[in-house]
Protein backbone atom coordinates (compact mmCIF):
# COMPACT_ATOMS: atom_id res chain seq x y z
CA UNK A 1 0.00 0.00 0.00
CA UNK A 2 1.06 3.59 -0.40
CA UNK A 3 0.16 5.48 2.39
CA UNK A 4 -1.52 8.75 1.88
CA UNK A 5 0.24 12.01 3.84
CA UNK A 6 -2.24 13.87 5.91
CA UNK A 7 0.29 17.16 7.11
CA UNK A 8 -0.93 18.97 10.03
CA UNK A 9 -2.74 21.78 8.03
CA UNK A 10 -4.62 19.31 6.14
CA UNK A 11 -5.67 17.31 9.52
CA UNK A 12 -6.63 21.46 11.10
CA UNK A 13 -8.81 22.14 7.96
CA UNK A 14 -11.07 18.45 8.43
CA UNK A 15 -14.62 18.85 9.72
CA UNK A 16 -14.40 19.08 13.82
CA UNK A 17 -16.21 15.80 14.31
CA UNK A 18 -14.36 14.13 11.58
CA UNK A 19 -10.84 15.31 12.93
CA UNK A 20 -11.85 14.34 16.22
CA UNK A 21 -12.42 10.80 15.09
CA UNK A 22 -9.29 10.50 12.73
CA UNK A 23 -6.83 11.87 15.83
CA UNK A 24 -9.03 9.27 18.22
CA UNK A 25 -7.82 6.64 16.00
CA UNK A 26 -4.62 7.10 15.66
CA UNK A 27 -3.11 5.61 19.20
CA UNK A 28 -4.57 1.92 18.13
CA UNK A 29 -6.53 0.03 20.52
CA UNK A 30 -8.05 1.44 23.73
CA UNK A 31 -8.26 0.30 27.03
CA UNK A 32 -11.66 0.45 28.35
CA UNK A 33 -12.93 0.75 32.13
CA UNK A 34 -15.60 2.38 34.12
CA UNK A 35 -14.44 4.50 36.64
CA UNK A 36 -16.56 4.13 40.15
CA UNK A 37 -16.83 7.05 42.77
CA UNK A 38 -19.29 8.55 45.47
CA UNK A 39 -19.34 11.81 46.31
CA UNK A 40 -19.30 13.40 49.93
CA UNK A 41 -23.10 13.23 49.94
CA UNK A 42 -23.00 9.34 49.19
CA UNK A 43 -24.41 9.90 45.43
CA UNK A 44 -22.14 7.23 43.14
CA UNK A 45 -21.34 7.63 40.09
CA UNK A 46 -19.64 5.40 37.01
CA UNK A 47 -18.38 6.43 33.70
CA UNK A 48 -16.02 5.15 30.90
CA UNK A 49 -12.95 5.91 30.37
CA UNK A 50 -10.71 4.96 27.55
CA UNK A 51 -6.97 5.95 28.90
CA UNK A 52 -6.05 3.53 31.77
CA UNK A 53 -2.36 3.16 31.38
CA UNK A 54 -0.01 1.22 33.59
CA UNK A 55 2.44 3.70 34.93
CA UNK A 56 4.55 1.27 37.06
CA UNK A 57 4.45 -2.06 38.90
CA UNK A 58 6.28 -1.21 42.41
CA UNK A 59 4.37 0.63 43.91
CA UNK A 60 1.30 -0.64 41.39
CA UNK A 61 0.44 2.69 39.49
CA UNK A 62 -2.22 3.24 37.19
CA UNK A 63 -3.53 6.86 35.56
CA UNK A 64 -5.92 8.04 32.95
CA UNK A 65 -6.67 11.21 31.40
CA UNK A 66 -9.87 13.64 32.05
CA UNK A 67 -11.01 16.47 30.98
CA UNK A 68 -11.54 19.09 33.76
CA UNK A 69 -14.39 20.59 33.24
CA UNK A 70 -17.14 18.59 31.09
CA UNK A 71 -18.94 14.96 31.35
CA UNK A 72 -15.90 13.42 33.77
CA UNK A 73 -15.96 16.39 36.18
CA UNK A 74 -18.63 14.36 38.86
CA UNK A 75 -16.06 11.52 38.64
CA UNK A 76 -12.75 13.64 38.98
CA UNK A 77 -14.90 15.84 42.28
CA UNK A 78 -15.34 12.86 43.93
CA UNK A 79 -11.83 10.56 43.51
CA UNK A 80 -10.33 14.23 44.91
CA UNK A 81 -13.35 14.54 47.99
CA UNK A 82 -13.00 11.19 48.58
CA UNK A 83 -9.52 9.71 48.11
CA UNK A 84 -10.50 6.31 46.67
CA UNK A 85 -12.28 4.61 43.63
CA UNK A 86 -12.20 2.02 41.48
CA UNK A 87 -11.63 0.93 37.77
CA UNK A 88 -13.26 -1.95 36.64
CA UNK A 89 -12.70 -3.08 33.40
CA UNK A 90 -15.46 -3.25 30.56
CA UNK A 91 -16.62 -6.52 28.93
CA UNK A 92 -18.09 -7.69 25.84
CA UNK A 93 -21.10 -8.34 27.60
CA UNK A 94 -21.86 -5.39 28.90
CA UNK A 95 -20.66 -2.79 26.78
CA UNK A 96 -23.44 -1.10 25.30
CA UNK A 97 -24.32 -0.24 29.06
CA UNK A 98 -20.94 0.82 29.90
CA UNK A 99 -21.00 3.14 26.64
CA UNK A 100 -24.12 4.89 28.17
CA UNK A 101 -22.55 5.96 30.93
CA UNK A 102 -20.69 8.92 28.56
CA UNK A 103 -23.91 10.28 28.17
CA UNK A 104 -24.59 13.55 30.33
CA UNK A 105 -26.86 12.83 32.94
CA UNK A 106 -27.10 15.60 35.48
CA UNK A 107 -25.80 15.46 38.48
CA UNK A 108 -28.37 14.12 40.90
CA UNK A 109 -28.70 11.04 38.27
CA UNK A 110 -26.08 8.18 38.99
CA UNK A 111 -25.20 5.64 35.94
CA UNK A 112 -25.48 2.79 37.97
CA UNK A 113 -29.57 3.37 37.66
CA UNK A 114 -29.78 5.09 34.58
CA UNK A 115 -27.62 1.99 32.99
CA UNK A 116 -28.49 -0.80 34.86
CA UNK A 117 -24.92 -1.49 35.51
CA UNK A 118 -25.14 -3.58 39.09
CA UNK A 119 -22.73 -1.42 41.83
CA UNK A 120 -21.16 -3.46 44.44
CA UNK A 121 -19.90 -2.02 47.73
CA UNK A 122 -17.40 -4.02 49.76
CA UNK A 123 -16.62 -4.15 53.26
CA UNK A 124 -13.78 -1.04 53.60
CA UNK A 125 -13.29 0.29 50.64
CA UNK A 126 -15.97 3.38 49.84
CA UNK A 127 -16.19 3.52 46.30
CA UNK A 128 -19.05 1.17 44.18
CA UNK A 129 -17.51 -1.71 41.97
CA UNK A 130 -19.32 -2.49 39.09
CA UNK A 131 -20.44 -6.76 39.67
CA UNK A 132 -20.65 -7.34 36.41
CA UNK A 133 -16.75 -6.32 35.35
CA UNK A 134 -14.44 -9.40 35.28
CA UNK A 135 -11.54 -7.36 36.83
CA UNK A 136 -12.75 -4.89 39.39
CA UNK A 137 -9.83 -2.64 41.42
CA UNK A 138 -9.58 -0.32 44.10
CA UNK A 139 -7.06 2.54 44.09
CA UNK A 140 -6.33 5.44 46.29
CA UNK A 141 -5.88 8.66 44.76
CA UNK A 142 -1.99 10.01 44.59
CA UNK A 143 -1.41 12.72 42.29
CA UNK A 144 -3.34 15.20 39.15
CA UNK A 145 -0.80 16.03 37.38
CA UNK A 146 -2.08 19.43 35.32
CA UNK A 147 -1.27 18.78 31.57
CA UNK A 148 -1.13 22.88 30.79
CA UNK A 149 -0.55 21.89 26.91
CA UNK A 150 -4.49 21.23 26.66
CA UNK A 151 -5.66 21.41 29.75
CA UNK A 152 -6.55 18.14 30.70
CA UNK A 153 -5.32 16.11 34.38
CA UNK A 154 -3.40 13.03 34.92
CA UNK A 155 -4.95 10.98 37.57
CA UNK A 156 -2.72 8.62 38.86
CA UNK A 157 -3.17 6.12 41.56
CA UNK A 158 -1.79 3.38 43.66
CA UNK A 159 -4.02 0.17 43.27
CA UNK A 160 -5.05 -1.13 46.66
CA UNK A 161 -7.24 -4.38 46.08
CA UNK A 162 -7.95 -6.59 42.95
CA UNK A 163 -11.08 -8.78 42.33
CA UNK A 164 -10.71 -10.93 39.80
CA UNK A 165 -11.97 -14.81 39.46
CA UNK A 166 -8.77 -16.80 39.77
CA UNK A 167 -9.63 -18.90 36.94
CA UNK A 168 -8.99 -16.20 34.60
CA UNK A 169 -5.13 -15.88 36.01
CA UNK A 170 -2.75 -18.03 34.33
CA UNK A 171 0.30 -19.69 35.78
CA UNK A 172 2.54 -17.06 35.36
CA UNK A 173 0.25 -14.06 36.94
CA UNK A 174 -0.69 -13.02 33.39
CA UNK A 175 -4.84 -12.02 33.13
CA UNK A 176 -6.34 -14.36 30.72
CA UNK A 177 -8.17 -11.16 29.24
CA UNK A 178 -9.79 -12.78 26.47
CA UNK A 179 -11.12 -15.44 28.67
CA UNK A 180 -12.11 -12.70 30.71
CA UNK A 181 -14.21 -11.29 27.41
CA UNK A 182 -12.77 -7.86 28.63
CA UNK A 183 -13.34 -5.13 25.42
CA UNK A 184 -11.06 -3.23 23.67
CA UNK A 185 -11.64 -0.01 22.14
CA UNK A 186 -10.84 2.45 19.14
CA UNK A 187 -11.67 5.60 18.53
CA UNK A 188 -14.58 7.52 20.19
CA UNK A 189 -17.26 4.37 19.40
CA UNK A 190 -15.62 1.23 18.41
CA UNK A 191 -15.62 -2.05 20.79
CA UNK A 192 -13.74 -4.89 20.20
CA UNK A 193 -13.24 -8.53 21.02
CA UNK A 194 -9.68 -9.42 20.75
CA UNK A 195 -8.64 -12.99 20.04
CA UNK A 196 -4.75 -14.35 21.11
CA UNK A 197 -2.29 -14.66 18.38
CA UNK A 198 0.25 -15.27 20.67
CA UNK A 199 1.96 -14.59 23.86
CA UNK A 200 5.30 -14.59 23.53
CA UNK A 201 9.12 -14.90 24.94
CA UNK A 202 10.95 -12.55 26.46
CA UNK A 203 13.47 -10.48 23.48
CA UNK A 204 16.95 -11.02 23.80
CA UNK A 205 19.35 -9.99 21.42
CA UNK A 206 20.26 -13.01 18.77
CA UNK A 207 17.53 -15.05 20.79
CA UNK A 208 14.53 -16.33 18.47
CA UNK A 209 10.84 -14.61 19.89
CA UNK A 210 9.03 -18.13 20.57
CA UNK A 211 5.25 -19.10 21.56
CA UNK A 212 4.83 -19.50 24.83
CA UNK A 213 2.56 -22.10 24.28
CA UNK A 214 3.63 -24.48 21.41
CA UNK A 215 7.04 -23.23 21.17
CA UNK A 216 6.93 -22.09 17.55
CA UNK A 217 9.50 -19.53 16.43
CA UNK A 218 7.62 -16.51 15.23
CA UNK A 219 10.80 -14.42 14.58
CA UNK A 220 14.61 -15.17 14.46
CA UNK A 221 16.98 -13.24 13.23
CA UNK A 222 18.43 -13.37 9.86
CA UNK B 1 -18.48 -16.02 39.30
CA UNK B 2 -16.87 -15.21 42.92
CA UNK B 3 -14.46 -13.15 42.18
CA UNK B 4 -11.08 -13.40 44.82
CA UNK B 5 -9.40 -10.14 46.56
CA UNK B 6 -6.24 -9.84 46.42
CA UNK B 7 -4.98 -7.56 48.87
CA UNK B 8 -1.82 -5.57 48.22
CA UNK B 9 -0.14 -7.22 50.89
CA UNK B 10 -1.05 -10.82 48.86
CA UNK B 11 0.02 -8.48 45.68
CA UNK B 12 3.15 -7.37 47.31
CA UNK B 13 3.57 -11.23 48.41
CA UNK B 14 3.47 -12.71 45.02
CA UNK B 15 7.00 -13.81 43.54
CA UNK B 16 8.24 -11.00 41.79
CA UNK B 17 7.54 -11.84 37.78
CA UNK B 18 4.27 -13.02 38.89
CA UNK B 19 3.16 -10.03 40.35
CA UNK B 20 4.69 -8.00 37.51
CA UNK B 21 2.69 -9.73 34.97
CA UNK B 22 -0.28 -9.25 37.13
CA UNK B 23 -0.38 -6.04 37.46
CA UNK B 24 0.54 -5.39 33.82
CA UNK B 25 -2.57 -7.07 33.35
CA UNK B 26 -5.15 -4.65 34.98
CA UNK B 27 -5.31 -1.93 32.82
CA UNK B 28 -7.25 -4.32 30.13
CA UNK B 29 -5.74 -4.24 26.25
CA UNK B 30 -3.17 -1.71 25.16
CA UNK B 31 -2.11 0.01 22.61
CA UNK B 32 0.91 -1.10 20.57
CA UNK B 33 3.43 1.18 18.72
CA UNK B 34 6.98 1.20 17.59
CA UNK B 35 8.46 4.67 18.17
CA UNK B 36 11.09 5.47 15.84
CA UNK B 37 13.81 8.06 16.30
CA UNK B 38 17.40 9.17 15.46
CA UNK B 39 20.25 10.50 17.52
CA UNK B 40 22.48 13.63 16.71
CA UNK B 41 25.36 11.01 15.34
CA UNK B 42 22.47 9.55 11.96
CA UNK B 43 21.81 6.12 14.93
CA UNK B 44 18.47 5.23 14.35
CA UNK B 45 16.44 3.50 16.63
CA UNK B 46 13.14 1.42 17.01
CA UNK B 47 11.10 0.19 20.06
CA UNK B 48 7.85 -1.05 21.35
CA UNK B 49 5.95 0.84 23.55
CA UNK B 50 1.97 0.31 25.35
CA UNK B 51 1.05 3.15 26.30
CA UNK B 52 0.37 5.61 24.33
CA UNK B 53 -2.39 7.44 25.51
CA UNK B 54 -4.92 10.11 23.61
CA UNK B 55 -4.46 13.39 25.63
CA UNK B 56 -6.40 15.66 23.53
CA UNK B 57 -7.44 16.28 19.99
CA UNK B 58 -6.96 20.33 19.63
CA UNK B 59 -3.79 20.39 19.45
CA UNK B 60 -3.74 16.74 18.65
CA UNK B 61 -1.64 15.84 21.29
CA UNK B 62 -0.36 11.80 22.05
CA UNK B 63 1.45 10.65 25.09
CA UNK B 64 3.37 7.69 26.31
CA UNK B 65 5.17 6.35 29.59
CA UNK B 66 8.74 5.35 29.33
CA UNK B 67 11.35 4.29 32.19
CA UNK B 68 14.24 7.04 32.09
CA UNK B 69 17.02 5.04 32.69
CA UNK B 70 16.61 1.73 31.56
CA UNK B 71 15.91 0.06 27.46
CA UNK B 72 14.19 2.90 26.44
CA UNK B 73 16.70 5.25 27.67
CA UNK B 74 18.23 5.79 23.81
CA UNK B 75 14.51 6.71 22.74
CA UNK B 76 14.60 9.03 25.19
CA UNK B 77 17.37 10.43 24.82
CA UNK B 78 17.20 10.87 20.74
CA UNK B 79 13.79 12.33 21.52
CA UNK B 80 15.26 15.07 23.93
CA UNK B 81 17.74 16.22 21.50
CA UNK B 82 16.38 15.66 17.98
CA UNK B 83 12.70 17.46 19.19
CA UNK B 84 10.98 14.71 16.76
CA UNK B 85 9.79 11.14 16.38
CA UNK B 86 7.21 9.08 14.99
CA UNK B 87 4.83 6.32 16.24
CA UNK B 88 3.72 3.40 14.23
CA UNK B 89 0.58 1.10 14.58
CA UNK B 90 2.04 -2.47 15.56
CA UNK B 91 0.18 -5.04 12.79
CA UNK B 92 -0.58 -8.66 13.43
CA UNK B 93 1.71 -8.63 10.06
CA UNK B 94 5.01 -7.86 11.99
CA UNK B 95 4.33 -8.00 15.72
CA UNK B 96 7.20 -10.65 16.55
CA UNK B 97 9.20 -8.26 14.89
CA UNK B 98 8.09 -5.71 16.66
CA UNK B 99 8.18 -7.43 20.30
CA UNK B 100 11.95 -8.13 19.43
CA UNK B 101 12.86 -4.68 19.75
CA UNK B 102 12.29 -4.48 23.04
CA UNK B 103 15.67 -6.81 23.92
CA UNK B 104 18.46 -4.75 25.21
CA UNK B 105 20.85 -4.52 22.20
CA UNK B 106 24.13 -2.06 22.57
CA UNK B 107 23.57 1.39 21.47
CA UNK B 108 25.55 1.32 18.58
CA UNK B 109 22.92 -1.54 16.91
CA UNK B 110 19.66 0.23 15.35
CA UNK B 111 16.82 -2.36 16.03
CA UNK B 112 15.88 -1.71 12.67
CA UNK B 113 18.99 -3.72 11.32
CA UNK B 114 18.69 -6.32 14.10
CA UNK B 115 14.94 -7.45 13.65
CA UNK B 116 14.66 -6.46 9.81
CA UNK B 117 11.63 -4.08 10.14
CA UNK B 118 11.66 -1.41 6.86
CA UNK B 119 12.98 2.21 7.84
CA UNK B 120 11.69 4.25 5.81
CA UNK B 121 12.77 8.47 5.81
CA UNK B 122 10.54 11.18 4.59
CA UNK B 123 11.39 14.39 3.08
CA UNK B 124 11.70 17.03 5.64
CA UNK B 125 11.08 15.06 8.72
CA UNK B 126 14.37 13.70 10.62
CA UNK B 127 12.92 10.64 12.06
CA UNK B 128 12.21 7.04 10.84
CA UNK B 129 8.69 5.65 10.13
CA UNK B 130 8.02 1.53 10.12
CA UNK B 131 7.69 0.82 6.61
CA UNK B 132 5.10 -2.03 7.10
CA UNK B 133 2.94 0.30 9.90
CA UNK B 134 -0.69 0.76 8.94
CA UNK B 135 -0.84 4.35 10.49
CA UNK B 136 2.04 6.33 10.54
CA UNK B 137 2.40 9.51 12.76
CA UNK B 138 5.14 12.34 12.86
CA UNK B 139 5.28 13.98 16.09
CA UNK B 140 6.69 16.84 17.75
CA UNK B 141 8.15 16.49 21.49
CA UNK B 142 6.53 19.11 23.45
CA UNK B 143 6.97 17.96 27.26
CA UNK B 144 8.51 15.50 29.47
CA UNK B 145 6.67 15.09 33.09
CA UNK B 146 8.82 13.71 35.58
CA UNK B 147 6.38 11.25 37.32
CA UNK B 148 7.86 11.64 41.14
CA UNK B 149 5.56 8.53 42.32
CA UNK B 150 8.20 6.30 40.74
CA UNK B 151 10.51 8.15 38.64
CA UNK B 152 8.62 7.45 35.39
CA UNK B 153 8.33 9.95 33.04
CA UNK B 154 5.50 10.91 30.37
CA UNK B 155 6.61 11.64 26.91
CA UNK B 156 3.92 14.26 25.49
CA UNK B 157 4.04 15.14 21.46
CA UNK B 158 1.90 16.90 18.97
CA UNK B 159 0.92 15.21 15.96
CA UNK B 160 2.50 17.02 12.78
CA UNK B 161 2.08 14.53 9.93
CA UNK B 162 0.38 11.29 9.35
CA UNK B 163 0.38 8.55 7.02
CA UNK B 164 -2.11 5.99 6.67
CA UNK B 165 -4.05 4.44 3.19
CA UNK B 166 -7.04 6.22 2.44
CA UNK B 167 -9.09 2.96 1.84
CA UNK B 168 -8.19 2.51 6.06
CA UNK B 169 -10.61 5.48 6.67
CA UNK B 170 -14.11 5.83 7.03
CA UNK B 171 -16.53 8.33 5.92
CA UNK B 172 -16.51 9.74 9.19
CA UNK B 173 -12.82 10.20 9.75
CA UNK B 174 -12.63 7.02 12.18
CA UNK B 175 -9.82 4.66 11.08
CA UNK B 176 -10.92 0.85 10.82
CA UNK B 177 -8.09 -0.66 12.93
CA UNK B 178 -9.70 -3.94 12.44
CA UNK B 179 -9.09 -3.61 8.38
CA UNK B 180 -5.68 -1.67 9.10
CA UNK B 181 -4.95 -5.00 11.20
CA UNK B 182 -3.50 -3.08 13.88
CA UNK B 183 -2.36 -5.25 16.89
CA UNK B 184 -3.81 -5.35 20.37
CA UNK B 185 -1.32 -5.86 23.58
CA UNK B 186 -2.66 -7.47 27.30
CA UNK B 187 0.04 -7.71 29.70
CA UNK B 188 3.63 -7.96 29.22
CA UNK B 189 3.48 -10.36 26.27
CA UNK B 190 -0.02 -10.93 24.66
CA UNK B 191 -0.40 -9.77 20.96
CA UNK B 192 -4.10 -9.46 19.93
CA UNK B 193 -6.12 -9.57 16.46
CA UNK B 194 -9.01 -7.26 17.68
CA UNK B 195 -12.36 -8.21 16.10
CA UNK B 196 -15.24 -5.29 15.92
CA UNK B 197 -18.06 -5.90 18.09
CA UNK B 198 -19.91 -2.19 17.07
CA UNK B 199 -19.35 1.02 16.42
CA UNK B 200 -22.26 2.77 18.49
CA UNK B 201 -24.43 6.37 18.39
CA UNK B 202 -23.36 9.24 20.54
CA UNK B 203 -24.82 8.35 23.96
CA UNK B 204 -27.46 10.46 25.21
CA UNK B 205 -29.74 10.33 28.04
CA UNK B 206 -32.82 8.89 27.36
CA UNK B 207 -31.76 7.45 23.96
CA UNK B 208 -31.11 4.21 23.27
CA UNK B 209 -27.73 3.09 22.15
CA UNK B 210 -27.23 1.95 18.48
CA UNK B 211 -24.82 0.43 15.94
CA UNK B 212 -24.12 3.01 13.93
CA UNK B 213 -24.40 0.63 10.79
CA UNK B 214 -27.58 -2.02 11.62
CA UNK B 215 -29.42 0.71 13.59
CA UNK B 216 -29.39 -2.35 15.95
CA UNK B 217 -30.73 -1.61 19.55
CA UNK B 218 -27.85 -2.40 22.02
CA UNK B 219 -29.15 -0.84 24.90
CA UNK B 220 -31.93 0.80 25.88
CA UNK B 221 -33.60 3.00 29.10
CA UNK B 222 -35.47 0.51 31.35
Amino acid sequence: MTPKHFSRSEIESMEQRYRVKFINSLPGYKSLNLVGTISPDGEDNVSIVSTVTHFGSAPPLLGYVSRPATVDRHTLSNIEANGCYTLNQVSTAHFAAAHQTSARYPRETSEFDATGLERVFRDGIEAPFVASSPVQIHLEFRQKIDIELNGTVLILGEVKDVFVDPKLIETDGNIDLALAATAAGSGLDGYYAPELISRVSYAKPDQPVTDLATGEELWKSC
